[in-house]
C-alpha cells in the first residue's frame, strides 16, 4: 500500500468565489479523490494545521508527498521545508505541481530560481508524450490536451533533469518541459505543469493518471540508507 | 582578461601551527600566487573581512568565484550566501575545493547534503582522468598522484553532474568521484576533492594546473541575461 | 583558424527545381557563404566526390563537420561512415542539420532510431531559448521565428542530450527538441532541426549565428588522445 | 513472470580446460541457475545455436537478455545485432556483463569504442555502491569484495550514463565506473564490469544479488509503442 500525503496551502478556495466553486473542499481534496484506489492510500494536510500538517510522524508514514502552492509559499516555516527536505534525501517522493515550481521545497531541493515565463488568459495547452516508454506516461498516447491552463514558458531555471516526459505547446506560442523528473540522493521527484486554480484540470482524466503514474513512479523501491558524513576506518590495510 | 576572486575562511591557518607553517600566508594567498598569468588576475577574499570580503561590487568585478572553508561554514551569513548564489546562477563560475562540499553555498546550489565518508591519514590519493577531453583535463596525463591527502569515500550526496571529469583511488582502500563539472542556471561549477589543510596540496603542479583549466572552463562565454519571472505578452494571435 | 567542412549529399539542388532556385550552388555553399569569417576557413565535400570528399587527409584538416543529407544517406558508404565516426570519438566537432537526424553517421553516434513524426506543409515553426547561457544560444534572444519550415515533432528517438539549447513551436500543435547537445568521447556534437531544402532557411540571419556558434563551440579545445584499448601495467606495487 | 534469456559465445568454457573447471555447463549456464526464482524465469542462448539461439521469437518471448562474450564479438552476424537492437530500442533490457563492453550489441547502442585499460593479473577489486537507493543496489552495502577479478581502468569509452551506480577500486591502483545504467528509446539497460572467465566471479553471492535486482529493474513496466518515423496530420487548424 503506497501512502501518499497531499498538501495545499488551501488558500485561493477559501477567499476566491471562482476557485472555490471548482474546488469546493480544496484542491488537496480533490486530488485525494481521485488517487484513492487498491494500492494507494491518502491523507490530507494544509497550511493552516499545526506543524503544516506535516509533523515528522505524518512523513514518516508517506511515501510519496504531492505539493500544491501559490500565494503562500513564504507562510511555510523553514523548519517544515527542513523537515520535508531530509525526508526527500532519505528517500521519500516528491511530487510538484504547477505553481510549486516556487514553493520553497521545490526551490531549496533544485538550487536554482525555478523562474519561468507566465501568462495567465486561459490558453489551450497540448502536453506530448517525449518518453513513451517512461512509467509516469503510461496510458498517456501521443498527446493530449488542456482546454484551458495558464501558460508557463521557456527558459525554466531548473537544472537539467533525469528525463523530459512530457513538453507542452501552447496555442498562444510558447513552449515548456511540462513534466521533468530528477533524483536528489535517495528520492525521486516529478515536477507537472498543470494545475492553475481557476480551471478544473484536476478532474481531467489524462491529468488523474499522470499523478497516479507519478504517485507509483516516485514510491521508493526500497528504504536505501541515509547518506551521512561518518569518520571511518580504513578499508585496506598493506 | 579573467578577474578571479579566492575565498577562504582562513581559519586553520591562524591558529593551527602545522597549517601555518604550510601556508604562511593562507591557502587563499596560496592559490592567488600560482593562479595569476597573463589572462588571469586574481583578488583575495576572507571570513573577517567586512561582508566577508564578498561586496556586492566585488561580486561584480568577479568572472569566477575560488572558495575554500571547512570549520566556518557556518560563521557566513545567509544573506552573503544569497548573494553569491544569485551572481552563479546568473553566470559567474564557482570553484569548490575539498572541505568546501560542505560549505553553504555548495550546498544550496546542489540542493542535497553533499554528504560523503571521511578519512584523515594521509593517504595516497592516485587521480585518473576519466574524461580527457575535458577542457579542465588539459595537460594532466593519464593520472597523477598526491602523496598524502584526506581520504573522500562514496556515496557523495551530490545531483548527477554532467560530467565527471576525474575519479580518485585512496591507498586506503576507497573511491571518489574527485573532479565534477556543474552548471546551474547561467553558472558553471567545478568540484574538486583535493586540498586538505595539513598536506601542501595547492604546491602540487598538477593540481595547480586543473585549478588553472577549471577558472578559464568556468568563466562566462558571454553573459546572458538572468532568469527572471516575467508575466509576458501572448506571442501568438490568432 | 578553425577549419570547416560543410558536406551535403548535393541530390535535392541538382534534380528539384523549386530547391535549386533557393538553393542555386547547392545547400553547402550556401552555409560555407555565410560562415566563412576571421576564425573561420570553410571548405565543402559533396556525395559524388572521390570519397565523399571525406579522404582522411580532408578529416585530419576539419575541426568542425557540417552535415546535409536527406535521400541519399544509404548512398554514403560505411566506410566512409566509420572513418568521419572515428574522428567524432578523436574529438572533431559534428554538426548536423534537419534531416541529417536519419543519416548514418548521426544513428551511428547515436545508437538509436532518430526517429520522429514529420509534417510538410510549410508551418511556422517559432524556436525558443532553453538555455540562454549556452555559447551556442549567443545572440538569439527569447525566441525567434522561421516562417516556413518541415514540422518535426516528438517523440524524437535519441539518447539524453547534455543539453536542451531550444525547442521549437510549430503553428500547426507540435513541439520538438529543436536543438540539442551531446558529446561522444571526445567529441562535441550539435543537432539542429531547421534547415528543410524547400524552404530559404539557411538565410535567416538568426540560423546563420546559431551555426556559427555551433562552429565555434564544437571545435575541440586541444586535441587529447585517443582512447584506445591498451594492455596496462600494474601503477601500485605493494 | 519475467523471461529472461542469458546469451553467450561459449568458447573458452569449452577449449580451456582452467575456464571449464570454474564453469563446467558454460557460463550461461552458471548464470541461469543462480538466476532462476519465483518471479523469474531463464532460458539460455548461444554463439553456435541456429540464430544465435535469438530468433525473432525468442526475443518476442525475452523480457530481459543478458549477455556475455570476449573473443567471439565478430562471429555475431550484423543482421542478428540489428534484430537484438530493435528489441532493446522497443523496450526489451538488456543487461552486458564484464568483456560484452565490446561487443557488437553493446558498442551499437552505446555509438562509442567503449575501450578501456586492461590488466589480467588477478587484482582484488573492492566495487563501492554510489547511488545506495538505486534499485540495482538493493542488499548490496557499502563496498563488496571480489578476490581476483581482471582489472578495467578509466577512461571507458562511453556516453555519460543516467547513474553510476558501483565504482570498482583495484588493489594495483585502477578506478573504474562499474555498474553503470543506460536507457535507449524504451529499452533499459545495465553495464557490470566483474565476470572475467577465469575467475568464479558468478558464483558470488553479491555479484548474483546485483544481477537478479537488474533484471528486474530492466524489466519494462510496461511496453510502449515502439519510435516509429510517421508523416503525421496536422494537429492544430486555426
Amino acid at each position: 500500500m503506497i501512502r501518499v500525503t497531499v498538501w495545499n496551502e488551501y488558500y485561493h478556495e477559501k477567499y476566491d468565489k471562482t476557485v472555490a466553486e471548482i474546488y469546493p473542499n480544496g484542491i488537496h481534496n480533490a486530488i485525494a479523490d481521485f488517487l484513492g484506489c487498491e494500492d494507494i492510500e491518502v491523507r490530507t494536510a494544509t497550511l493552516d494545521e499545526p506543524d503544516c500538517g506535516l509533523s515528522q510522524k505524518v512523513l514518516d508514514n508517506t511515501d510519496v508527498l504531492i505539493w500544491w502552492g501559490h500565494m503562500r509559499h513564504d507562510f511555510v516555516p523553514d523548519d517544515i521545508v527542513e523537515r520535508v527536505k531530509a525526508e526527500v534525501l532519505k528517500g521519500m517522493g516528491l511530487i510538484c505541481l504547477h505553481s510549486a515550481h516556487h514553493s520553497k521545497i521545490f526551490r531549496s531541493l533544485m538550487g536554482t530560481t525555478c523562474n519561468l515565463s507566465w501568462r495567465e488568459d486561459g490558453d489551450l495547452e497540448r502536453i506530448w508524450t517525449v518518453n513513451p516508454a517512461h512509467p509516469i506516461a503510461k496510458g498517456v498516447g501521443r498527446y493530449f490536451e488542456l482546454p484551458q491552463v495558464e501558460t508557463y514558458a521557456e527558459p525554466f531555471g531548473i537544472p537539467n533533469p533525469d528525463d523530459v516526459v512530457f513538453m507542452g505547446w501552447y496555442e498562444g506560442g510558447e513552449v515548456f518541459r511540462s513534466g521533468v523528473t530528477f533524483h536528489r540522493e535517495n528520492g525521486k521527484m516529478f515536477y507537472f505543469q498543470p494545475g492553475h486554480e481557476t480551471f478544473p484540470i484536476f478532474y481531467n482524466p489524462t491529468v488523474q493518471t499522470i499523478i497516479r503514474n507519478a504517485v507509483r513512479w516516485a514510491t521508493p523501491t526500497y528504504r536505501a540508507s541515509e547518506l551521512s558524513c561518518p569518520n571511518v576506518e580504513r578499508v585496506h590495510n598493506k
